[in-house]
């Protein structure tokens, strides 16, 4: 079936700002709460919040196989559920309705009062019921960068890393969308030098850039999925901040991996952009030297040209970019990512989701972390307002973008921001 | 209130086999399909299932504040968010109800025939919808025979060990009840000697003995459990296997922890036994030394004295008992670690599962996994019909079974009975 919604030409009749990361070629799918205070499913193109729920009830999907209240739930699940096919005639009807030579909801004023919604008349929500969340480790950069600060800078990359997408299990509970705030962690630390832990607040919070992808419902238990197949199993991305206590982390993490360092939040955008929304910004990822295992193989391109930003916006609202990377530094693909996941018979869920880990590029001012960019405290970050940061500070803003280029058209991720604030008391 | 349920002269009026693990003391809870392939609540007493969704609609619980539909239901999570007060209520009704000196049900043939059910008639599901599953690792014999294995028998436990109920997050998806088969996992290894991975089917596939507790909501994220009131939010036990793939887990754990070796599967006993009905089994934990940060202090007994044992059953139905342990040999007790899993603010939901980690005891008979006991491999266990296992074969069961036993009187877990079958083809 043909990603028609993908044609570069095609216009909306909703203003649509220049720049903007939501043209009628995105068409991203969210959770919001409304001014009526219903929950429902939409998109966004440009500044308009389209109810998706009410398009159903008033007939625009007439013809695609849903539910009646696929949409008036407060989770995508049971939509993503459904599977690539009907995520792609959704699509593509909704590119066809909102196309600016279309008339029939342009010319209809009541049904527009019903399905339009303006940002400041809607509140984001989660998009997805999480059921499991797991957190890759994937940018040779990034491992690297940590292997020589923590263990040797003469063979910072663990012997199995170039073999493996490393992963590990994080915790669903914690996860938020942009805009809710977050709480300084307590926990314990040992302090240099000493014998003993100490219990106060993380004295080292920090962020992690990384994207994360959603799937759907992928196999039975004991199934793997071949890595042709992988990419069927992906919904959509999103953008991700994987918040990190760096002493807690350093004090817990031996022998089984970080816990508490890193389940107190982690933050996404609210937009999930459909795997079909990227297609035209499909690129080749690093070359894998060794060659990974056949079932970790791949022809073709399998990653995306998304750049990446990171800003720290001060309690006063002073803003600096502190680093620049792009998702395509990722030496393991997401499909690598999958394949590797469920090889052993893990199954997958509609609603999983996969962060990618750290997306740090090769120059330092690519870094996807404050513990890489102050290069742990020693190479402080000079913010614009003059002061600088080894680490965030009770009430700076952490504020990850995202958003791919390609012949002048531009999709992106609207962004994920979150404020960190003192010890909850 | 008092929990009259737990009365030791009280008896049934349904008839309980000598040294059943469900006299009319225990009322565990538990998701069941019935004959007529309904999904209901239900509990047990000695041999005969009982559908509380029946017993609600026909008016048992008149009096109790509880929603219309709460037990029909496929999981009894919104029964556990309703809260301990609501627990004891309906434990405490179910026990009068089926008192010897009650009539009203037991001469009432109609309502016994839709109540009541013999355990052929039913299939036991997942009791709960398990958000967030966390594994922790808490028997210090467990972890002091792993590290004196795998790192330093002179440092076997790791510096953090003594301070920190260590724990990691777990894989939801592929937790499954008792009598679930499962397929031996396919994964990559690195053979003793060589430089490069294989893949293949794991050689050393291991049960984990461990008990796991199922909590109720919690906190709000940001917010800490104080230990003091951690127990209240502890619904209730099972037993628990965690599956494990030992050559799968050597190359890959290092240094996120534990992925792919764990979350091929993991089994649970179907009857969740409340923390009410095990409160005359409390016993002390082993002292702590160190002492550890005030956060993690308590008095008292805050250990259950639960005997634990795990038999090997082949495929032709030889069945050997393996191990004997006891829950109370656990250094960290379970208030510990959910005070600790909160203390940076993560938040804790209805249905969240918590493993204890392998539970070994102080002598080699006793130990909770095939590792330990036949000491990687060098002291092959015997079992009966002449064979000898260093870790678990293909077409082998593996049944963990559970009890308490105090003055004459027993509450029991039932069993986590698992089949592993050969690679999934």
């Amino acid at each position: 079936m043909s990603i028609n919604a993908n044609d570069p030409s095609k216009k909306s009749w909703i203003n649509t700002p220049e720049n903007s990361d939501f043209p009628i070629q995105n068409i991203p799918f969210g959770v919001f709460l409304t001014r009526d205070d219903i929950i429902t499913i939409g998109t966004r193109i440009g500044d308009t919040a389209i109810d998706l729920g009410a398009m159903h009830q008033l007939g625009y999907f007439e013809g695609i196989p849903l539910t009646d209240d696929i949409f008036l739930q407060d989770t995508l699940n049971d939509f993503i559920s459904d599977g690539k096919k009907t995520w792609r005639l959704v699509r593509n009807r909704i590119s066809e309705v909102f196309d600016i030579n279309n008339e029939t909801l342009q010319q209809n004023e009541d049904h527009k009062n019903i399905i339009l919604f303006t940002l400041n008349e809607i509140e984001m929500q989660l998009p997805v019921h999480i059921g499991d969340y797991t957190d890759f480790y994937s940018s040779r950069e990034h491992a690297t960068n940590v292997g020589s600060m923590f263990r040797d800078p003469e063979n910072a990359l663990m012997p199995n890393w170039l073999h493996i997408p490393v992963g590990y299990h994080g915790r669903s509970s914690t996860i938020i969308p942009s805009g809710v705030p977050i709480h300084r962690p307590l926990g314990q630390t040992l302090p240099k030098g000493a014998e003993k832990p100490i219990f106060g607040p993380s004295r080292l919070v920090d962020f992690e850039l990384e994207m994360a992808f959603i799937t759907t419902d992928a196999n039975s238990m004991g199934e793997p999925i071949p890595i042709s197949e992988a990419e069927d199993y992906i919904f959509g991305m999103v953008l991700f901040n994987d918040w990190s206590a760096r002493d807690i982390q350093k004090w817990e993490y031996v022998p089984l991996g970080p816990f508490l360092a890193k389940s107190f939040a982690s933050s996404i955008s609210p937009w999930i952009v459909t795997l079909d929304a990227l297609e035209p910004f499909r690129t080749k990822s690093p070359l894998q030297d060794p060659k990974p295992l056949p079932y970790l193989q791949q022809e073709g391109n399998h990653s995306f040209d998304i750049h990446l930003e990171v800003d720290i916006v001060t309690h006063e609202g002073n803003r600096t970019t502190v680093s620049k990377s792009n998702f395509k530094y990722m030496y393991w693909t997401m499909s690598q990512q999958l394949a590797h996941h469920t090889v052993n018979g893990c199954k997958i869920n509609s609603g999983d989701m996969m962060g990618s880990g750290t997306i740090s590029g090769p120059t330092p001012d690519s870094y996807g972390s404050m513990l890489e960019l102050a290069w742990q405290g020693t190479k402080p970050v000079a913010l614009n307002d003059g002061t600088e940061r080894k680490f965030i500070q009770d009430n700076d803003t952490v504020v990850i973008k995202g958003y791919c280029m390609a012949k002048g058209q531009r999709i992106g991720f609207g962004e994920v921001s979150t404020k960190l604030l003192p010890v909850f008391e």
